[in-house]
């Protein structure tokens, strides 16, 4: 940490806190939408620091930490896990479960490091509340449910996140990702991708696998619309352009001599601009619609299953945070990066009442790690973020952006 | 039934036991190789009827009607129920449950009509018996389970059927099937293919849906597999042969934004001859196997699940057979049939001792029911037949082709 | 040959001048409905005889032998070669050339043996008037242009061959193939396949190989539906069924860098039934329309190149024509032969007035030359059957198939 | 033109002269590497104007201007047309025509618009004459023959470019494309992408169209070949990555009923970097060999027609040529543009020595033209840029690139 925040860092007893509480929210994970244990977590932290807040979305919880005239800036931790089986053999690791939509028990693991973004957000509240005299304005602190599902930011925007917190200048937010602990990370423009995922029921005619005559085979039907699907990118799209079309699922059928009456598959679609979107989209549906006639088969049914927005990263703000973040943390340790194909629903809060975002990421792993060519990506089994400098680069990260705004 | 059956013709009371014993059947289906409710009352009916029996490969019973000097004759009657949920509506619809392999409970149906197979032999068994003067000669009575995984006659034959039955000169079995009851149907030479079931395990390289590049996608790889093995049967076996390669499940990723790390789906493949069997088989082997080159993926998995032998009528007992057939039902009532893609594996029953077979069906709905187009096959939730005349010609047809061999 | 047909053996000098004949017409083939030196040959041939003669169909020939009282016969001979460069090396092989209805300058060939027919024809017609004693009746010789393009036969019709010519009781014909020389091959029913070509005109959009996103690709778009179109035979169609659906032509573009406007490519669709035969051409215009839709495509052109008829050997004739086979060749020589997927227009010449047709194949080849493994087929640059006793073979077989309704 | 290029604005005399040369150059293209009229016409205008000059590379040239002490500076113009029929219906429209390398008559087009390349250079070039006290140094004047096919530029360094002219610091080339005339675009970095173009050969086996079971078909085969390219682009790269992989031609077959024994399709890829095109090379080659594994094929042959080098616009020299651009041709006129993924062998011209490049395009259209749509792109029959001030504008470009080396 540079001078310039020297004031704001953590102090090891400040330090330590943040450690056992991110060993605290590692070891209990919960589902998107499910964060109940979370939540209560957060409100106990916010209310031993005294810290006004009320809950929205759910499972989400806003705080608000007013400390004199000044700008409102908001700052943006998610706080769900995944449906995975830690495989870390961290002593923290997670041993929770939970249950799914569908009402399978699944285990659940911090596998995209929200736990990171948790505990450097509210480690950075409790530096605030310290050094309350060096800055002054109002951070609305937003705890964000649902992030894997894209349902957490739409459900606190619903639920009057804006009615009910003063409307900020620019929202910030973080994510820890497999970069080189220490350093962060940020992209001018498009951050990351927008997403769509799809469900498409291809439906055909059930018959004995002794008898294709008497079938509209689904299984041919849906292999070619895969197939199909694969010229979208390659032919469709100019090869400056960038967006991806995976099928990450395929199911059909029951037993092998059996021809089934339908296959599902999912469909998740990335693209960085409205106009490529919605080019894909529309061919997408083109050749899952006209295959279907190919085969004589009845109309596909396409069902959205959720979407994320683009994750923009507003100009000037952009340009803020740069600087800020150079300041606070070293010229070496910040670097630009293109934008991600990955998602984010970190965007619908800030579209929703016109303000701009930005948005970082900063590195979870040492450079060994690195170098070793052995490094877990985010929802990865083995994804473990090395707890230093990883949760105090994600504190000062916090509190240099912050501070860009309210700082005095 | 024609004259000269006459002595053997069901009494009323015959004809009612016979009903009653259908319907206990039918109310309480078992999963192959299970079959143990329906082995204890097959037994039991023996027993009524003073016929010595064993117990042969697990949940088979072989019953033995010795009646003086004469030839030895076979009949076989499958007795395994189907994982299916009954639809039928009828008073005596199944609401059995049993359990798969992987644990699954599951509802399930006579479904294929092996109860009306059961049936038809024990009700000509007792006509056998009441009219033991005209006859001579033994009949070894064959009660075999798990026909519909092919595991059974093996089964049966590895349990040391052939050492503990006398051998017969030769075998016969029958299906009932959705043509006219009251009429019989007879193929000449191969009757019912050979089916050769496989599960492929592709192995690709799982990503997250947004990075492709760090697959080997095997979904898209499974596709083109699917897509090509279509070839085997257009482009390189004769336009003259027959064979069918379906693909009856596809079975791949958990969730739409990962690309997962394998793909299984499973084929059945069906000839009529050994050399388009081994050529169908080696071209999906090198089809499978070159796919994932192309793919620059690991070699897949072919694992067998099981096969089906050819039933092969033999050319001298089946011109036999179908005299006494139309003797026996009438010549009307009597056709000759190509053969079917469908599989049985009554084969293995001959071909373990080298001693011929004859297989017939006998059809299950009245002429209204065909005209209608509503016809439920084998397989079906709604497969239903008719009690009669199809348990009296299932009957007859026992009695007609046994008496052919055995009758004075 | 056999006692029966002692008196209509051929002499010396019979064989002798047939061979002369056949070379004659070998070293000089032409093209499809271009026959006019082979038409001045046989037209030569029969003044030689004086037998009456008229032109039909162009570059046909129809000849009347009127010998009496009795039933009046047709036999078909086709005339027409192949634009094939001979490769045989034989003495007699061909060197001629002829011009493509595009203009083109091609080798021609006697490569499907239409020469050993117009031989064994005209051989048999001198026996006949040598022996005119021993027959009555009238025979119609119909020496038909333009077989290998379907155009031939139709043409004869068109042009008023059976207002010209007494209609027959029957009509005969008959092919050389690749079978032992001495021996001929009859098949009872349909022997040959109906023959359905189409060309397909797929439109797409032009643009620079580096830019994609400005084209439909046709060669993309036509590729996917030579994939989609193997599913009509390996799904679609019983596995009981025959037909073949081949793309034996696909052309497009000029430049790699150019993605062309077009792609064209032709179609053999092969079936035995009316039934299939409509099942496959539906579905073939089913997958090329859909495809052009998946693409967003214009709606592609498909045009008819030509259709050949089923050739259907009628039941009662194809009796006595086997009787008569084989009282004349000798029972060991003539043998049942399952139906071909090769095409014929001969079945117009019948179909159109209704009246029965059989057609048998003979061999070509001797023993050694079959056991060798190196057996060149219709249509080869390679083809060249031996002379004997395939001549005397092919006239016999005239001889006996014409007096089995002619003789006395 | 702004103050800076005032003294070396173009004389109406001199722009009279210009348009006389474009019109003769426009109305007499050569095919690549056959420019031998344009050869001396070239020639022609540096003998009148006393410039020294030799040839090279066959059909090149080489120009000296040498003026005292100073930077060597080069620049280049390429010089071939296209075969093309020209549909521009313009006064000076070509109706030359030429002969490709297997003996084709074709018309002849510069549809590329090599013409204004030439006459932009030839008119600054008598600018600089005029100007002589303006500068000093030596410009060394490349007019490179067949771009088009990229034989021309490794064939005027083969043939000793850099060891008969000095070695220039820069070297300097333009594009006329269809922006807005007036207007120049540059791009930082990789300007085009690399190109390499392959010929494959699948490889077989004949049979007749009936007869499927005794082929290996090469178009089914191709055909694969070609959907599973599509994954190259689709699966293979990120999609922050840019490739082109284009199947520009495809042939095979002669007859729709003939199962041809090869089929013949070429390839056009295109990429930006040399680690994209290295994985994109290889996935097709893996594709190609396995594919043909897959169907049991011979091995195709893959060969390479030709390949382009990148052309990458050096960092340092780009931001000269920015500002000499917008200091010349006015702010407004110069903009910055992304890649484009076409190709030129431009950059071997500096590659073989070293040296670094920068390459621009200048606009041909006005903006009436660019407003209603119809705008015919490079290798239409239709493009024909307007006269000026495409012809000014590419004149100044050439003089303030120049100058911003050589000028005082």
């Amino acid at each position: 940490m540079t001078d310039t925040l020297t004031a704001f860092a953590l102090s090891d007893e400040e330090r330590a806190r943040a450690h056992e509480l991110y060993k605290a929210f590692h070891a209990d994970p919960e589902l998107s939408m499910q964060e109940h244990r979370t939540q209560e977590r957060i409100e106990g932290v916010l209310d031993e620091l005294g810290i006004e807040h009320f809950r929205c979305g759910g499972t989400g919880v806003v705080g608000l930490i007013r400390n004199g005239e000044g700008p409102v800036v908001g700052f943006r931790a998610d706080t769900d896990g995944l449906p995975i089986e830690e495989a870390t053999g961290l002593d923290y690791a997670s041993t929770a479960r939970g249950t799914l939509e569908d009402g399978t028990d699944v285990p659940v693991m911090h596998g995209c490091g929200h736990d990171t973004h948790i505990t450097s957000l509210l480690t950075a509240v409790r530096v605030l509340l310290r050094e309350k005299d060096r800055w002054a304005g109002t951070v609305v602190l937003i705890f964000q449910p649902g992030e894997e599902t894209s349902a957490g930011a739409r459900a606190m925007v619903d639920d009057g996140l804006w009615d009910k917190a003063p409307r900020p200048e620019v929202i910030l937010g973080q994510h820890v990702w497999p970069g080189q602990a220490g350093t962060v990370s940020l992209t001018r423009g498009t951050a990351m991708a927008m997403a769509d995922s799809l469900r498409v029921t291809v439906r055909g005619k059930q018959s004995h696998g002794s008898q294709p005559q008497n079938s509209i085979d689904p299984i041919v039907l849906a292999s070619a619309m895969v197939q199909r699907l694969q010229t979208v990118v390659s032919r469709e799209l100019s090869p400056l352009d960038s967006a991806v079309v995976t099928v990450g699922t395929f199911h059909a059928g029951l037993k092998e001599n059996i021809i089934p009456d339908k296959a599902e598959f999912t469909l998740n679609i990335r693209s960085l601009t409205p106009e490529v979107r919605a080019q894909v989209l529309a061919a997408v549906q083109r050749i899952i619609t006209g295959e279907a006639q190919v085969a004589g088969a009845p109309e596909p049914v396409v069902e959205k299953i959720y979407d994320f927005p683009a994750n923009v990263n507003d100009d000037a703000a952009t340009e803020r945070v740069f600087t800020a973040l150079r300041a606070g943390l070293g010229e070496a340790n910040v670097e630009e990066m293109p934008p991600k194909m990955g998602s984010e629903d970190f965007g619908w809060l800030g579209e929703a009442i016109g303000v701009p975002t930005v948005y970082w990421f900063f590195g979870g792993y040492d450079a060994e790690r690195l170098a070793s060519g052995d490094v877990p990506v985010n929802h990865s089994p083995y994804f473990g973020p090395v707890i230093e400098p990883t949760l105090t680069t994600g504190t000062n990260a916090v509190l240099a952006g912050l501070l860009e705004w309210i700082g005095k």
